[in-house]
C-alpha cells in the first residue's frame, strides 16, 4: 500500500477545501465602498479557515514523513479526517453570515473538535501501524498542544452561547498556538 | 502508457468529487438551533455519499496497486467510473432535499448501481490488459461482493416505490459491507 | 523544467474542469419523475462535455508521453489549451439550459474550435522543442483527423444557425472519431 | 522536508482557483446574441486573472525548480501567497460584475499587489533557507521587474477613483511585462 498515493489524496482534497472555500464569499451586489462592509466578518472567517486548514496540511505534512508503514485502517482515519475538514467549507460560509450569531459560532467550533479527535485518532492508528520503538512515536511523545486544543474547542462550544466573542478569541488561540510547527516531529527527523 | 497518471487522474477527480458534495448542503439563512435542522437530510446524505466514494478510492488505489499493465481501454474505463462518481454530487443534492421522496431515492440508488457496473468492466478491462495467469487475477478470485452489491442496488431502486427508508436502509448496508476493505486483494499483495 | 509538473498541474486542471461541471447541473426543485424532465438536456450536454474532456486528457497524456523535452513556450501553449478547456463548464451549463437555441449550440462549437486551434498550437510547440527527427515528430505524422475536426466544428458553427440539431449530430460525430485513441502515436510508442 | 509535496500542493491550488473562477461567468439566463454582452466583463476579467495565475504557475515552477532546500517557513510563505492568490475568485467575480465601478477595480489591484508582497516574501524566505552564495541567489539577482510591479499596482489602486479604464490598462501592462518568462533564473539553470 502506497504512501505516496495517500499524500497525495490528502493534499488534493485539503487543496481543494481550502480553495472553495473561496466560494462562499459572495461579491457584493453594489460597487461602493459601503458594500464591501458584509463581506468583512466572511472574509474574516475565511482567513481564520485558511490559517486552520494551512496548519492541518503542514502538520499531516511532518507526520506522513515520519510514517514508515500504512494500512487499511490509516486509510479510514484520514478520510475522517478529511470528512470534518471538508465540513469546514460549511461551517464558514455559515459563520461568515452570521459571525454575531450563536449557534454558527458553537457548531464551528464542533466541527474544528471534531477534526481534532479525527487527527488525534490517526495519530495513534499510524502508531499502530508501526509497531513499538517506532521512530514516529518516538518523534510524537506527549500530545500536549493536541489535548490543550480540544479542551479549548469545547470551551469555546459551550461560550459561545454566552458571548460569541470568547469563542471567537479562543478559535484564534488556538490558531496561534499552531502557528509554530510541530516541532516535536521536526526537530527529531528534519 | 503510464499507470502513475492514470492514478493520479482519478485521485484528482475523486477528490475533487468528494469535496465539491459539500457545497451541496447550503448554509442556513437564519442561525438559531432550528435552522440546523433542514440540514441533516442534506449532512446524511452527504455522509453517505462520503463514504462510498472513500470505498471507490480505496478499491480504486487496491486495484490499480495490483495492476501491472494498462492501455486505451483502460483509460475508457477509468473514465466510465468516474463519470458515474461523478453524478453523486447531483443524486446527493437532490437527495438531501427531498429525502422522503421516492424519485430522489430511486435515482441515487441508479447511479451507485451504475458505478458499481463501471467498476465491474475496469475490472474486466484491467484483467483483459493484464493476460491470463496475471497476479491481478489470482488476487481478484470471483466476485461475490460486487454481484450482491448490483442486486441489493437494484432491490433498492424498485423499493423506493414502496418506502423510500428500506432504499436507505439497503444504501447502508452495502456501505457497511464494503467498509471492510477488499481483503481479497489485500491479504494477497500486501 | 520538469515534464512532469506540467503534466500533473494539466491533469489538476481537467479533472477539476471535468468534474465542476456537474454543478451546472442543478438538483431540482421537485421530486416527481416529471421533474427530471428539463435536467435532460443538461445531463446530455454533461455527456457529450465529459467525453470532449476525456479525449483531451486521453490525448494530452500520449503527446506529453512522446514529448522529451519542454520549454517556457510549451508551458504557455499549455495553459492556452487549458484555458479554452477550461471555458467548456461555461458553455455546457448554458446549452445545457438552452438545448433548441442558437447561440448557445453556435458558441459551444466556438469553444470547442478554439480549444482544437490551441491543441494544434501545443503539438506544433511542442514539435518546435524537440528539434528535427524527433521521437515525437515521427509519431504525430499529418494531423489529417485535428484539421477535419477544425472543419466540422466550423461548419457547426454556422449551421447552429439553421438547425442546432444538425450541430449537435456533428458535435457527436467528432467525439465519435476521436473516441478511437491516437494510434498514431499510440502505435509507434507504447 | 520534502520540495515535491509542497510543489504538488501548490500545483493543486492553483489549478483548482485558476478553474473555479470560471464558476463566476454565470450563464446568460436568455439565448440571443444580445445576451452575451454582459458576460463579456465576465470573459474579460477571466481572462486578465488567468493569464495573471499562469504567470504566477509559471514563476513559481521556476523558483521552486533552482530551490535545494525548504523548511517550515517556506511553507508559511508559501500559504500566504496561496491565500492572495484564491482571492483573485472573489474579485474577478466582482469585476465581472462592476468592471465601469471603482471599488472594485481597486480592490482587484489590492489583491494583485499583496499576492506580488507575498511572492516577495516567498522569494526571500527561500534565499534564507537555502543560505549564502547559493545558485537560488546567483539565479535571482536584483527583483528590478517584481519591485515595478509593486509600484505599478499602487498606481493602479489609487487611479481607479480617477478612471477605472487607466488601472485596467496598468493591469494589462503588467501581465505582458510578465508574459516574458523569467529569465533571470531560465537562462542561468535550464
Amino acid at each position: 500500500m502506497s504512501k505516496g498515493r495517500l499524500e497525495a489524496f490528502s493534499d488534493g482534497v485539503i487543496a481543494i477545501i481550502i480553495t472553495i472555500m473561496v466560494l462562499e464569499m459572495k461579491a457584493p451586489h453594489g460597487a461602493l465602498p459601503s458594500d464591501l462592509g458584509p463581506v468583512i466578518p466572511s472574509f474574516l472567517s475565511y482567513v481564520l479557515s485558511f490559517v486552520f486548514l494551512g496548519i492541518y496540511w503542514n502538520n499531516h505534512h511532518h507526520l506522513l514523513h515520519a510514517t514508515e508503514r500504512i494500512n487499511g485502517k490509516v486509510l479510514w482515519a484520514n478520510l475522517h479526517l478529511l470528512f470534518w475538514l471538508s465540513l469546514t467549507v460549511f461551517v464558514t460560509g455559515w459563520l461568515g453570515e452570521h459571525h454575531s450569531a450563536a449557534v454558527p459560532t458553537a457548531v464551528y467550533g464542533v466541527v474544528l473538535f471534531m477534526a481534532a479527535v479525527a487527527y488525534t485518532i490517526l495519530v495513534r492508528t499510524l502508531l499502530a501501524a508501526q509497531g513499538p520503538k517506532s521512530r514516529l512515536a518516538a518523534a510524537i511523545g506527549s500530545d500536549f498542544k493536541g489535548n490543550l486544543s480540544l479542551a479549548l474547542y469545547a470551551s469555546a462550544i459551550l461560550l459561545a452561547f454566552v458571548n460569541q466573542w470568547i469563542s471567537d478569541a479562543i478559535y484564534v488561540v488556538v490558531v496561534l498556538m499552531w502557528l509554530v510547527p510541530d516541532r516535536r516531529i521536526e526537530s527529531r527527523l528534519s
